[in-house]
């Protein structure tokens, strides 16, 4: 096993790859005249994917490749991971969002000077309800990161999974994303989300307005109690399989 | 092999994740006021073979992997499962199917009251008609799942499909939906058809309309017919083949 | 090896597949009243993609699943395979394909009825030019089919694509699609073309017209020279290669 | 390994393929009276990805398969490939994307008569900016090369990568051209740049403009300074990892 540095770097440069692709789609399809403009909720849902897969494929020889606190603190319930790997992991997963994020603004920065819309900004850096309704959105956030960690628990011991799972995580992400994802935005991870809102509220982006504290709450709880739900539900089962 | 219990909790599990995903896709792309609005019939033909992809994958360790009553039929008078397990596998689908219903009108709940339209409703719960025809959407129920069996049947004997088949049957309902699922909303499934109808019937959705009993045994009878054709159609030609 | 007859049936099912969810998707998206009006060219190439794909699938375990009378030509010109089977091979591909146009007649029945469009009616069954322009369009089909049969060739060669060379050809098929499709329709397959254009002429279908005879030789003959110069091209360079 | 004239005439025939595809879907998009009109930027997006991916698996068995001078320079610098290679790879390259482009213009011939915007003419061959300035511009075609060069790294490094990298390479340029793509129109490779603004400016393509020079720098420097870094900051972290 590599070394708790190597997994911080590990959590890093995946979370890292994970925001950059995955806020780079919200980017490319919210803000105002990029060439992707009316690409819509299909591209986010399969860039959102895409955005997983590659962030597992580019750290998994460092670290677990959880890229997710909900993922890292469900598995050390269940005993999958050390709690002593939990605190530089959740710190390698947050440094690597705000860093994607500070570097999507020098990115795409001419095209947040065009974009007029705080609500969009605030977007392209943090999710947002469709409908703001605090219990449905706290379900939801739950709903979907439980189904994540069912679902990775099962390639897990799957053997027909085997050698793909970063491939049927990212498939799984897009999945989430055009079924569950519509109504929050589908945060599913308190770094994907905190991590850029920190960021939002702290660099001087044009056009920018309110960093929405209010609702920041359900994406990170949201989360955590999901994937530990997900988590304790598969352990409670799987004694039971062959 | 697992325990019949095991099983059944197998087919629970793997129909509660493809209902939840698959109708999920539905109601996204059909409820009002959500991120996913006009994302249309392509997000719908890639969400569902995603869900019925990933349904596989987290329960195809515990059970057969149906996850649909026409398939377990089908490989029954094939003698590729034993009866016994028939009752216990349809039961798994069925209450699985339901579960997720009901999970579904809580996830999507504000936005269940802003659809005003009934037929929408209903949609997100069970297939219908294009063209209200009863002999062609019958039809077209029997071959849709005629040729998800041959298919399923092809993967087993193909070695070329050997560890990637639950990606490829997700493929071949792709495929089915873009090609053969947009005249009936291809059901292809009883459990997926009947299973969320007795639920929209049972409960006190908003704006919900008529279940619409009448057209009810089109896409449970037709899809039972296709099953067994398909399995029939595939077991005279398997002993000829190398 | 398996006999010529299981050979023939594997290339006549194979090819009964792949017509069935090809032109299926061109009948999903442009045939009135269907639920998927609108999808567009995405779903036509993403549907003819897993169109081959499964048609291989459906049938590598009987026959070398060419499924194209290009295809099968082009490996007799080179050795690979014997020329005794060519006959065979080209009569399932062309029973297969006429298979399905009849199915597909009966499966979108009442929506035949309602399209008034004879143009998209043929569509429904044979390729048509964007612009017509002979040189071009034939030009066209050529290179399609070149690219197409250096593919196939390319992956026998290349040991990265071991165990996944139907989906890999599906994958071709949609990027020939996507890229090299949109001027002709790619036919690139004589049968795919040639077999639904006589089913066309032959069966009483509401509101058709024409069926272009005057342009029928392009998508047959285009497909076949192509396929021709694809294997030799690559067959001229193989030896090369350790 | 392969003699250096097969390995240029694989650099040769993958950057063909490449860009036959690549430049073949913006073609179909943008060109007028295609079929393809209006399926816009997911169908770039998934287009440029399967081409990158088949170029690869069509010349992977006869040379490194870099099909771009960014991926060969920087693996020379991080010893990777011989130096004596990188100007055969490069002329390899060079030609293989000047070629395809002549056969674009043959193929897409009626297509070109029929477009009067000289700027769309252009986009077929080489990238422009959505807005124009330049510190942006570069900076974005610095990002997305590295992001590049660090996957393609990342994927020899990780085992669950192993047999799949073409198609993950693939799905790379996809969630690149996703997400970092909307604002440059991602280059990331000198030769697909400037092989067929090349041809753009020697061609008698009807209706075309001028060929933006002042612009052309941005899409070849841009790449090279990205993949280098690239390789230089994964190679700096490679020998930490276990």
């Amino acid at each position: 096993m590599n070394s708790t540095f190597v997994q911080f770097l590990g959590e890093f440069i995946g979370t890292f790859i994970l925001i950059l692709l995955g806020n780079g789609i919200v980017c490319a399809v919210s803000l105002k005249k990029t060439k992707a403009e009316g690409a819509g909720w299909i591209a986010i849902a399969f860039g959102w994917g895409l955005a997983v897969m590659l962030g597992v494929y580019s750290s998994s020889f460092m670290s677990e490749a959880h890229l997710n606190p909900a993922v890292t603190i469900g598995m050390a319930l269940i005993g999958n991971i050390s709690w002593s790997l939990v605190l530089p992991y959740i710190a390698g997963q947050f440094l690597g969002a705000m860093l994607a994020s500070f570097i999507l603004w020098l990115f795409y920065y001419p095209h947040w000077v065009e974009t007029k819309d705080a609500a969009v900004i605030l977007g392209c850096h943090s999710t947002g309800p469709a409908i703001r309704h605090f219990p449905s959105n706290f379900f939801g956030e739950v709903i979907g990161t439980m189904v994540l960690l069912i679902g990775i628990l099962s390639f897990g011991r799957n053997h027909l999974a085997d050698g793909l799972s970063p491939a049927l995580v990212g498939g799984l992400i897009t999945a989430i994303g055009f079924s569950l994802g519509a109504t929050t935005g589908y945060s599913l991870n308190p770094a994907r989300d905190l991590g850029p809102r920190i960021m939002h509220a702290l660099l001087p982006i044009k056009n920018k307005g309110t960093s929405d504290w209010g609702y920041s709450w359900v994406p990170v709880l949201g989360p955590l109690v999901g994937g530990a739900l997900g988590c304790l539900i598969f352990n409670s089962i799987s004694p039971l399989i062959k």
